[in-house]
């Protein structure tokens, strides 16, 4: 999945900070394909402001008079909708975007349209989608801002185009020795450690061991520590053993 | 997973707008748990106008002058950062949530934190995080818009919800009180008592602190303590302690 191929279609959006808003959303997740069907006057100081680097997606805007013209060249149009319309169109999670970019081909370009603050989609504006997107919103306040849904589809978006990627080229990242996984040896020398040092501060009762190291296992056992974490630990025993050495030679 | 347990937590917002419009986010995916460490003059028009049929969660905030005290009663602190720091802290992604939340046990507490628009969260700040979760958006323009941020957490949030109540899985088994996860504020009072005894055994130098704290902390933190076992570790630390009060005492 090519983020490239993802537009996305604002109709006849009425507040011109939602447009600047909704391109930086747009840029944070690497799509810069912006349509805007018949918008408000939208080149003001608070879409700019809103925008907030992203000024590139509002000056390469495609400005159209209808959603027909903006989604011509798609494959395949997927409307946005906060609640069940009475006609019930296929219907889709968000999450569940990837299974739609499968089906619109390799090569086809797609629209993710979302319709006015107040009024949403028309009827015939949703008859040229193939497809309803709903975000999974409270049916008791269930009207996302148009920015903050443009946010939460362009993420998921991204995640397919990441996890495309992934799939493709599993890298594991370099790690600093230090950040390797302990290993067991590494791992039971420390136990030996902590254990004596238990033992030495009259913590643990070698007659009575009251489960303590086991707990104590399981604690740091959990965690996969790696080596400087392991180092870390063995210096606080190694204090700890000092500060007692120094104190039974003074007594 | 019940969407009462989560609160977020905004800190140091200094734009209005921004907290009405993270409200009116929150409350479209359910949530309504809002806290806000030293904000702006919210009480603006702006505000209320971007909160837009959320006013009530804005009157219903937890106002505080420190992140400390927003999350003390909360077992499981998620910070939320748009890069990668020097220093790895346990790191997920947001649509990993539903992990993280088990960990948390069931009649635990969540918080999930945003820092400041500019600077985000400080060290001290993440320092109190047991993990990080990271909006995957593009490392050339990285940085969401603080409410499109809470929006696409919330909206993660309320997946994992509704997953959880799909899957009707709800039986979390019942612990013992020691089993339990331990709260954040007795994690921090285990944390004080290792500071003073790794200074009093000269372990750590608070003039060359060396990140020592910040990385017992990525440890700790990591694991996911329960209670028995933070008193597992305040008793090695208090028996060391006893034994130097004993020679200071007998000096």
């Amino acid at each position: 999945m090519d983020t490239n191929k993802v537009k996305f279609v604002l109709v006849e959006t009425s507040n011109g900070g939602n447009i600047g808003a909704a391109a930086r959303a747009m840029k944070t997740m690497g799509l810069s394909d912006l349509a805007l069907v018949n918008p408000c006057e939208y080149r003001t100081y608070e879409t700019y402001a809103r925008a907030s680097g992203a000024e590139d997606l509002l000056d390469n805007a495609l400005v159209v008079d209808s959603l027909a013209a903006a989604v011509a060249d798609c494959t395949l149009v997927i409307g946005t909708s906060a609640r069940l319309r009475t006609l019930s169109w296929p219907q889709i999670e968000p999450h569940e975007f990837s299974t739609s970019f499968e089906a619109a081909g390799a090569d086809g370009k797609i629209a993710v349209v979302f319709g006015r603050e107040r009024s949403g989609l028309s009827n015939e504006e949703l008859a040229l989608c193939s497809q309803l997107v709903v975000i999974p919103s409270v049916a008791s306040f269930s009207s996302l801002n148009i920015a903050a849904a443009v946010q939460v589809l362009a993420y998921e978006v991204r995640r397919v185009s990441l996890q495309a990627e992934t799939a493709l080229v599993a890298t594991p990242t370099k790690k600093a020795p230090g950040e390797l996984p302990a290993t067991h040896e590494e791992l039971e020398h420390m136990y030996k450690h902590l254990e004596s040092t238990m033992i030495d501060t009259g913590y643990l009762d070698p007659g009575n061991p009251r489960m303590m190291m086991p707990r104590m296992r399981r604690l740091f056992n959990r965690t996969g520590m790696n080596r400087s974490e392991v180092q870390l630990i063995r210096g606080l025993l190694g204090s700890l053993q000092k500060a007692i050495n120094r104190i039974n030679s003074s007594a």
